[in-house]
């Protein structure tokens, strides 16, 4: 059984607000085949079920050979995950779930040992063991996507706090009269700083009737996205290069206060957003340093996340072996 | 030698901006002896040192019998400490010290091998070994005093991050358009919630004139203190009270910040401004409840601090004690 688990892969599932991503992942953390299907997030879950059961039975297919048949599952959800439970209390993303026990459903399902998590802290995980933050003893991811989403390691290990609830940076307040976040609070940084803030403040700059690029970059619909605002601002459109501009200052003030808190080797910010590279993480940097403790600002390093996509998959992954191997680990006394 | 060092007490020191206490202090966590002087924050380090030096003869010579004599000495100093070299780099209530090699320096004055740490991360642990927060997994303490100071325990230890520096939480912005902050910085929570804010929000408020009974508690020299604040609120004073809500809301603030990134068992608050119990503590939790996450607010518990002024003697002496024990303990893989 032990050996199995080193060697099998783990059928890993990204459950995200738009999309499923399914995988076979190795135990080196290499995706072996991936399958990626559009979520029916309002069609409460288990029409999602339904299809992770599918996109699983066409993994299982795809890989053909008994060998590579998985031993355990692994599950990542963009929602509150009480890890000791198995359960997702609530996600933003997956309005019609409350209190879905989602591990034992889903090991109904598939017949195998499900392991869940959030999915900003499967991909802290992922970028940990095979990515950015490899070798750091303490890292800090931070997601930047539509929402922000966070993962903490320490000592080498994924921090959960008490019941899988830690890692929530994006809810940290750091504007306690600033706009409506989607939790209910104000000023959170990602009310400040998200894809959905990007989007929402050039779309009021717009409206002011400021000349701009950015609706040529918006596609079909006409939606003004912050792929749009990052477009045009990579273009040189000085209405996008102030939004953007304005998120990275309060990213940068978010990362002064994790890095104040944790003194981190290394923040590893990934997501959507954080594609934009450089033009997001200069300015960000910058903000940090005048804002944080000199000593901890002068020994880490804020670098772009390496798995993008997959990273939630990997992490999940990793994180059903490593939960195995730590139960089967013979006590540490009677070694 | 392992077993002296632990039978034996250690000399600890704790160098506040206005008081030193140096204490022999038994493996048990148990003050066996103390000694209070003043601290000359205005004259540099060395006159300092010379203080502890003497505080350190005087309780060897109160002790007598050779059989307590320390083994080693610890010393938590408010102040950004650098404990990979031993460096304290600022401090906000010594400010001549700059990059002072406090470790070394007492080890030279003292004989003694001697351990640096922030003056909050010794509390925490402190509380953490014999105090408020025993038996905890996971804990976030926070002291709010003349500044807000912080220490972190996860996994049983007490998490430093990489130089000695994590735990700043006083320093998380919460208001970013917020008073300015002893740091520099903006809408810090020790701008918003430590004592000084309390007393300067309290001498704002009655230079506009309003009728309050603040005055009468202030003492001789008549300033306004956060403690004056606290009794004339304690005697039903409205504005005082006033006060004292406007700083327990944003000590929510933080409160909900650190319960999302943390997910603790509990949080233990200590420090000066702490000492009025309820008063703050209970608006701060209702506020707290508020604005985290439901998941981390059902099971984390918010409760005062246990070892008083102690504290900081106390954890030094666990974490002198502790750091000697892990080096001195037999490499994992050779048992």
């Amino acid at each position: 059984m032990l050996k199995n688990a080193m060697t099998q892969p783990v059928l890993s599932v990204d459950i995200g607000g738009t999309k499923i991503l399914a995988a076979l992942v190795s135990p080196g953390g290499e995706v072996l085949a991936s399958d990626h299907s559009p979520t029916p997030s309002q069609e409460g879950y288990e029409a999602i079920l339904e299809r992770v059961e599918s996109a699983a039975r066409r993994l299982i297919h795809k890989s053909g050979s008994a060998k590579v048949q998985p031993t355990a599952a692994a599950v990542a959800v963009a929602g509150v995950t009480d890890v000791v439970k198995g359960i997702v209390t609530t996600s933003p993303n997956l309005p019609l779930w409350r209190d879905v026990p989602l591990k034992t459903l889903l090991e109904q399902r598939l017949g195998l040992e499900t392991f869940l998590l959030n999915d900003a802290r499967a991909a802290a995980l992922g970028e940990h063991r095979v990515g950015a933050g490899r070798g750091a003893s303490n890292m800090v991811f931070i997601t930047v996507s539509t929402g922000i989403g966070g993962g903490i390691i320490i000592g080498g290990q994924l921090y959960q706090g008490t019941c899988g609830a830690a890692g929530e940076i994006g809810h940290m307040v750091i504007d306690v009269n600033g706009p409506r976040c989607g939790c209910g609070n104000k000023g959170c940084l990602e009310a400040l700083a998200s894809g959905t803030a990007i989007a929402r403040e050039a779309t009021e700059r717009l409206a002011h009737g400021i000349r701009s690029s950015i609706p040529q970059y918006a596609g079909g619909s006409g939606d003004i996205t912050a792929q749009a605002v990052a477009a045009a601002a990579g273009h040189g459109d000085r209405l996008a290069q102030g939004v953007i501009s304005r998120a990275a200052r309060y990213l940068g003030v978010g990362l002064a206060n994790l890095i104040n808190i944790f003194n981190p080797e290394v923040v590893v910010v990934g997501g959507g957003v954080a594609k934009m590279g450089e033009m997001l993480l200069k300015p960000a940097r910058r903000v940090m340093r005048q804002k944080a403790f000199k000593l901890p600002a002068s020994v880490v390093r804020i670098v772009p996340a390496q798995l993008g996509a997959e990273a939630g998959v990997i992490g999940a992954a990793m994180y059903a072996l490593e939960c195995r191997s730590v139960r089967r680990a013979p006590p540490a006394d009677s070694s």
